[in-house]
């Protein structure tokens, strides 16, 4: 058998993750970009103040409020969303550059952000929406309190955001309970692996066809 | 960590995979439905000759045309289609306990039966389909070539037909270029593991929301 794996042009994607915080998309993240190469962070303008280990350029793109309005005004987001206050917004250009590469992006925003990326004739053909639900309130609850850098206030604050924030499951294409994170990640891999084979992913398949049949 | 896994209840789905004669799909569908124990063939009724070692009620149900022709008039059949001269059809009934039941169906059926279904109302949302082309119309002649059993003038007319059936490719969902059985396979069971937590299956993902988001 031909082991010469045919390979044609793709466009990339983009794999939006939401959930209420708490419920694992974090980690998933983090697991889905160290175990495939060809899916990279999407990095987020923010006006939330850094953290401690947190790093400008990598985590965030720490901007100031100026300079956030700004990057709206000239287009340069492609979503963004006020959460507690806060400014978090997606600059376009290297989404883009990565999708027209054939390169998938991933996305950790909140349901605000997935609806302007659902909402933008551009922008929706390339969007693959996951919603990832704790398997229980509880669990949730739990590990919202493991965080040990939280105050309790924003521990109350982010379980009544959860409750709000799972109200939009039902926008999204793909839901996983994530009851074990490894599991998780693999429904996560297994969905990527499909949407790249899609027909409307694979770019280059028509001239292969058209090759296909021509030579017949 | 939990490890009792959260399962709620499913709508099954109609696995349509196409292809031109000779391009891997009855292996791809063997390998399917011996693998995955939620997943059965569907049985098509056809006027067509049962040839050597074929099993009435397991590989098809031999009917003659008068037969046929009944079955439509009665609207038992999901799709049919005429190819070389002979009906070939899907019962309905049989399809639609399984996907109540949660049970997914693998259709192997022409472009033709595709069409229908996705034609059809009630079908359509139940409907995921996969295209399978051959690696090279040289691979695809072999391959036709290896069947003892058809003389000449069928592998010509087949042939013929795998042009014309490989200009509908665009009217699926996936398309997989079949050039080694096994990650051809595995690719048709992220597709199935992808489709299966889409929302539109998760029938019973609105009780379980509402259970997590009241217990808040």
């Amino acid at each position: 058998m031909n082991k010469n794996f045919i390979h044609f042009s793709r466009r990339g994607l983009m794999l939006v993750l939401s959930s209420p915080s708490g419920a694992g998309k974090t980690t998933i993240s983090r697991a889905m970009t160290s175990r495939d190469l060809n899916l990279t962070m999407s990095i987020s303008a923010t006006t939330r103040p850094m953290r401690p280990g947190e790093i400008d350029g990598k985590d965030y793109y720490f901007v100031d409020k100026k300079k956030f309005q700004l990057m709206i005004s000239r287009g340069e987001l492609l979503e963004y969303a006020n959460v507690f206050g806060n400014l978090y917004g997606t600059p376009k250009k290297p989404v883009e550059d990565a999708l027209s590469k054939g390169q998938d992006v991933l996305f950790d925003i909140d349901w605000q952000g997935t609806q302007q990326l659902a909402d933008n004739e551009n922008a929706k053909k390339d969007l693959v929406s996951v919603f990832i639900l704790p398997p229980s309130t509880i669990e949730l609850e739990n590990r919202l309190r493991a965080r040990a850098q939280d105050p309790d206030i924003i521990v109350r604050q982010r379980m009544a955001k959860a409750t709000d924030e799972m109200s939009h499951y039902r926008e999204y294409k793909y839901v996983i309970v994530n009851d074990d994170i490894e599991v998780s990640v693999r429904s996560v891999e297994k969905i990527l692996a499909a949407e790249r084979i899609s027909i409307e992913r694979q770019t280059g398949l028509h001239e292969f066809v058209q090759n296909l049949r021509k030579s017949n």
